[in-house]
């Protein structure tokens, strides 16, 4: 883990994140670490309480906990409505990032009629399209490729490798993980005749304030009109997200997952790891989908949904597996037993 | 949407693509849309039921329908036997593509012996390796890779950080997104006394003409022999082709789908997304696997095939997915019962 | 297929591997092939019992086979304990590799304090973080990005366009595939009043000696301590590594599988393809996951374990899917019936 100068007493963060400090002392803190690692001089949280039996026996100087855990805690505790959120707050102050020196890499090719804020940063070996426009303090990492008439918003990140093809305008503190590639071909094709000719995708996609995008994740640009992410969205990595899809605000969808083409996702949503979404559908606001459930019809209601099987051993997923393939049969004699 | 300075009467393109014109006037057209957001002087399309409803408010100037819907279209209509390709072909005089530059831009690094076409395009710190042959018109997009022995065929294009790894042939007009991996070593272990050893991989990659090869997907070379993909075989993002595969001419594969190596598809499939095929197996020409199936046998019949369970309210699927467990258990007593 | 000039005689071989040769006379190898193509001259093996209907008719010169397939070669037979392993040792001899110059070429873009060992060789377009240090006889292919505080033990090779993105630490002789992102930040995310914050990724990821990373693949860097593959792990393409995972040595993964944060796998697994295991779990040594199944409890057993429905032909499936959202209902009226 990387260590920084950083320290802060136990009161000190209380005072600045609003927590409540419980028992003696007021020990300084110079990391972070987690209740099974963190050592003397460290901070560490309970929040998911699987973990809670690690409590007792944590070396951290001092944990954050919730209510109901604080009378368990050996050490000095920090108490929070939500540890989760006070960990996150707290670890930021001992993040080390790398330093983004404002200014154009020599190796970098950025075209003519392109604009780049003086104060942002284009990494070696990164290139800029025409009429693309990167805004203040925004970083283009190593390798990134700007296609032509992008837009990359104040304080936005690309980490490095990121490609943005064509039409792609990324809002505001838009943070972008390598490998991801913004604003590809959507996948249209029409067949005629035995042949399949490609349909022109003449849309872009448009990347709202605050939206994270992981590693290897893909979104491509609209056939007609705009692929768009509301503000707030956070992709983990290698996602697959068609053209004209529309996510809303706040939404976060966990690695592996894909929405296909023209489908509507609401706000507040929670899309689990490998979760497939069909195309042309729409799912309200806050609606749950869980790991590797395939989402075939529209979703109307708010709540958690599902498919597939449980995890079971080989032999007996053999037999269940077989019986799948009668349960029409099955069920028909179940209902003619019934009415005898 | 990206507007050009192309405009079109209706009369001309009914004459240019085989339609018949429907209705009084004939609007110049000059740009397209969907029917829900075309406008004046905008030329939409009616190809899936779905949208059939926008038809009655469209604001476009002019839709091409098919035959059944032209009693329904408020506005000037082009009658085509297939909606959707007549108006990929229309749409597409209204795309405007990059200017690609002949010549090897500054900053690419190409070996000594490889031979780029005049005609062809090599981009910003794009690299050439040894031997490898690059055709006429050819587009090697910013940072792509091309390793050593390859060839990418005459109008072939590489829009952006390809990567060819090695023993990799392009045919004609080949499209390739960004970040695909093509040519990389097959997944080839074999376990020996507790460590894993390395199978060499010593084949390449033969992609027929008019491919399309999406966003970050991979295909890996042959370990004896090729991986092949036939003619106008056309794969979206983030697709897995294993070692030694062969896709037949005109299949089409959705997102996220993945043939594992060996595995051997027919032609005119059609591959939902996030679909697995197993290694060593057959599919037979004309086969539809619909969305996260998982075939595990060969398949020697036309038709469509699926696997998984239908989405559900979690509540209720939890129910379910218990008693599929018990699957084995309960048909024995259904059986037990019918023979009492 | 690649062809050098590389030439053994069978007993040469049988001597430099141990095999048992078996038939009449001593040729000449020059190359391989599989047992339906190889030609006179080439060497094939017969591993897969799905093959052994080829023996019979190839033309190879010489086939590596086990003791139970040896009366049925017509060929020169090289008998082997395990055929596979012993056709990959021999198939070695036969491989032609990119040579690797050392040095760093004059595209790559190094840090002042980055330590490069003068035997290493650092591509086109490469670029090399603050803090980094590459090993003796290391390579970096082109395109690759190396961030800040990583390393790269002696003689592990980043084929093209790889990044690690910070506190990426490889050991020996690791092997990975173009487009595999290690080190980029793990999905960390608190809800907080209805926005989300970012938890910061303050780990790194450890990969031990003898690795192979597949193309595309990403592994994120740990939040609190790091993300570690153990020794001889082999992953496959586009596979997804959450942060903080732990992998255990000589556990092998085929494409598409994912693994969601803080999970533990055993050492000497198999995970299928497309399969998917859930956050936090534990997984023990010695387990096989199928294909596409879903890891949703830990396991504590060494063994097999699957979920999923079997491939059917649409008609039918749609069938037994109907009824397994009766399943609950029908089980009841099994039940009853039983109680009667």
């Amino acid at each position: 883990m990387n260590v920084t100068a950083a320290r802060y007493t136990a009161a000190s963060l209380a005072e600045r994140f609003g927590l409540r400090l419980h028992g003696d002392g007021d020990p300084a803190i110079t990391g972070v670490g987690t209740l099974a690692s963190a050592t003397a001089g460290q901070l560490s949280f309970l929040a998911n309480q699987r973990y809670r039996g690690q409590l007792a026996t944590t070396t951290a100087s001092v944990v954050v906990v919730g209510e109901d855990d604080v009378v368990h805690c050996p050490v000095t505790a920090l108490v929070a409505a939500d540890p989760y959120v006070a960990f996150a707050r707290i670890a930021a102050l001992f993040e080390s990032k790398p330093a983004h020196i404002p200014g154009i890499h020599p190796t970098a090719a950025v075209a003519g009629d392109a604009v780049v804020a003086t104060s942002a940063s284009i990494g070696p070996h990164a290139s800029i399209g025409a009429r693309s426009c990167i805004g203040a303090g925004a970083v283009i990492g190593p390798g990134c490729v700007i296609g032509e008439d992008c837009v990359v918003g104040a304080d936005s990140e690309l980490v490095a490798r990121v490609t943005l093809v064509t039409r792609v305008r990324l809002g505001q503190r838009v943070l972008i993980h390598p490998g991801a590639v913004i604003g590809a071909d959507g996948f249209g094709i029409a067949m005629d005749h035995g042949h399949w000719i490609k349909v022109p995708q003449l849309g872009g996609v448009r990347v709202g304030d605050d939206c994270e995008i992981g590693a290897n994740t893909t979104i491509d640009r609209g056939a007609l009109g705009d692929t768009v992410l509301e503000e707030d969205v956070r992709l983990d990595n290698q996602i697959q997200i068609g053209h004209n899809v529309r996510i809303g605000a706040h939404t976060a969808m966990a690695g592996c997952s894909a929405v296909a083409g023209s489908a509507s996702i609401g706000r507040h949503c929670l899309v689990g790891g490998g979760a497939g979404i069909l195309g042309h559908l729409e799912v309200c606001d806050r609606v749950v989908i869980t790991a590797m459930t395939l989402v075939t019809h529209s979703i109307r209601e708010p709540g958690e949904y599902s498919s597939g099987t449980p995890l079971m051993d080989n032999r007996s997923w053999r037999k269940s597996a077989a019986r799948f393939k009668q349960l029409d049969s099955l069920a028909r004699r179940i209902n003619a037993g019934d009415k005898e």
